[in-house]
């Protein structure tokens, strides 16, 4: 598993995870296809066409991926890839984890069991207290403290858990600091505890940024800690995330008349544990940390790919597309279900979604389903 | 069911139980083995002696039972016997059912679904705020809400259901009124609502008075909202005995910094309902209405007279009770070991156990056990 990239290939891979619609589960299933990300790269143009993409199309230029590893280096992060030494384990474990992280720090806090502590920006004065109780007594207790570097919960945590060991999440690139009132934290996380970004330096975060960075806070953690959240905000982004992570949820009730509670309130009825004290949080971690890991998913292993026989990529017949795309709504609906509807072989029709995704037209889900592009 | 007493049986009832040392567990073994209250007041001094109480022992007398009825009558009142009609029917099914509640008011609303709001004296605005909007959406669906008439939680539920329906629980007499800020609150249920008391009128409440109380209130009630508690309190006390009488427990959680949100906050972890929004809490009660009510308990079936074969109370060796007394600790003990480990017959263990719980000197505890009397 120590996949140690040369600098050609870490070139190429960055190529190919920039590029248009490629995501962590396409880079997979292309990198499983083609043999490597070189390779990936020269069918991409190919595999765009073939899949409806009209107009232009962005691969990721060779000049942009070196620029990308100059800035990083010259801010003194570094890309590190999934399977290398320095990728967070646990983060690892996720479906559609990162394939390459911006990290800048120490990495030794990342060896340590993590813990995120996310909340509301607009936190109430008890709110933001009992989160430094929460990162105090879970730096002290050995754990790293994860959050985004938000305003409000976030940031009470980050502060708190910085003389111990802390990691923030970024949603843009490595260098962009939001709020600008966190500067010196951001500094401070950059060489006592460690910044991580999927993006690449210099990228300000969009707003779908958000929810991808959140699935990456549950991701490197045993749990998270819902501190104060509204319903609809991103902290419970980052709880579902944890759930389909199989991750514990911790939740701080609040008062019912307390808007900044509802979410909280919602994850405990929902079966997230009640934090009544600090300690529930401790003890509860710590009893995690007691029990054996689960078994790592082994990397490159991609369901999509259930259906195909070793031989690469096949040439699949044009006429395939559009009746699969014609057969593919808003509604999820299954790859097995598609492969008997339309009668062709698995791995024609399986083919024919990878570059209808790469097209941008569909989208793939876990569990082996398909739905529209939004 | 319709047990309807006589005068003369409802005032020989009201002297065994104001009895010394008679509950309503007692009570129930006396009555099944003497054959009724008359009989069992004739058998008392022997009992009580045979079981080594020493000193003065008080037997309710004739006339302060005919002082008791009389004055509930002045005060608009009236004694109902378990089995009568008019008694609760959900209290009956609960271990220990008060033998005779002195009762106010209008009692149609004890045929409505009863629902228990209780909580801490010392409440904060938002808990009394969200107390009133709990009970007025709890009457305005058909509830009766049931609490206790103390400050702060309590006094806000009566407040906020009294145009629909409320009945208060009193640890005192029915005419003890306390706290004395709520006098009119008090008089206003004893109107439209119900008052419900297990004492005689004129009783000052005890400290004891008011576990016992509680006990009524979770036993009125399908199930019992905890708005605001600390840890050790008595709103815990009422929450207890809901659950022993498989009753519903919602509690409404808080931050974990309010002492006052202590109590619910640990009601919830240990298996309550979250109480997130008012809809909770009726819709919650909604269901337990449309399920099969439980079988109710057939009245004067005691576990204590397991053992007992037809044929009265018998007469019991002296030296058993010493052996027995000698067998009895602190910690629970079963009444099936204490017969195994003495030798004697279980109905002369049993009736001896009897004598010396009439003494004072142990005490039964619910399925089959005793220990010491504190």
């Amino acid at each position: 598993m120590e996949r140690l990239l040369s600098d050609e290939q870490r070139i190429d891979w960055l190529r190919l995870i920039m590029s248009e619609n490629v995501g962590p589960a396409t880079f997979r299933t292309l990198i499983n296809r083609f043999g490597g990300a070189a390779q990936a790269l020269a069918a991409l143009p190919d595999l765009y066409r073939r899949g409806g993409l009209t107009g232009r199309h962005r691969i990721y230029s060779r000049e942009a991926a070196l620029q990308d590893i100059e800035r990083s280096e010259a801010l003194g992060a570094r890309f590190v890839a999934i399977g290398e030494a320095g990728y967070p384990p646990l983060l690892r474990q996720i479906y559609k984890a990162p394939i390459l992280l911006c990290m800048k720090g120490n990495p030794a806090v990342l060896e340590l069991p993590a813990a995120a502590i996310v909340g509301a920006r607009s936190a109430s004065a008890l709110g933001l207290k009992f989160t430094r109780q929460i990162a105090a007594a879970l730096g002290a207790a050995g754990f790293l403290v994860v959050s985004g570097l938000a305003r409000g919960i976030d940031t009470a945590a980050h502060q708190a858990a910085l003389p111990h060991a802390t990691a923030a999440v970024l949603a843009g690139g490595i260098d962009s600091i939001y709020p600008p009132e966190n500067a010196a934290l951001h500094a401070a996380i950059g060489e006592r505890g460690v910044l991580v970004s999927e993006q690449v330096p210099g990228m300000v975060p969009l707003a779908k940024h958000f929810p991808q960075r959140n699935r990456i806070i549950a991701g490197l953690s045993l749990g998270v800690v819902v501190v104060e959240a509204a319903l609809r905000s991103g902290s419970l982004i980052t709880a579902r995330y944890a759930i389909e992570q199989h991750r514990e949820v911790f939740a701080v009730p609040g008062s019912p008349l307390d808007a900044r509670a509802a979410g909280t309130n919602r994850l405990i009825q929902e079966g997230a544990q009640l934090v009544g004290r600090v300690e529930d949080v401790v003890e509860g971690l710590s009893e995690l940390l007691r029990r054996p890991s689960p078994p790592a998913e082994v990397f490159m292993q991609d369901p999509f790919d259930h259906a195909i026989a070793a031989g690469g990529h096949p040439e699949v017949p044009l006429e395939l597309h559009e009746r699969l795309f014609a057969l593919i709504g808003a509604a999820p609906v299954g790859v097995d279900d598609l492969i008997a509807e339309t009668g062709a072989p698995a791995r024609l029709v399986v083919a024919a979604l990878l570059e209808l995704e790469l097209a941008g037209r569909i989208q793939r889900l876990a569990s082996h389903q398909v739905v529209l592009a939004e």
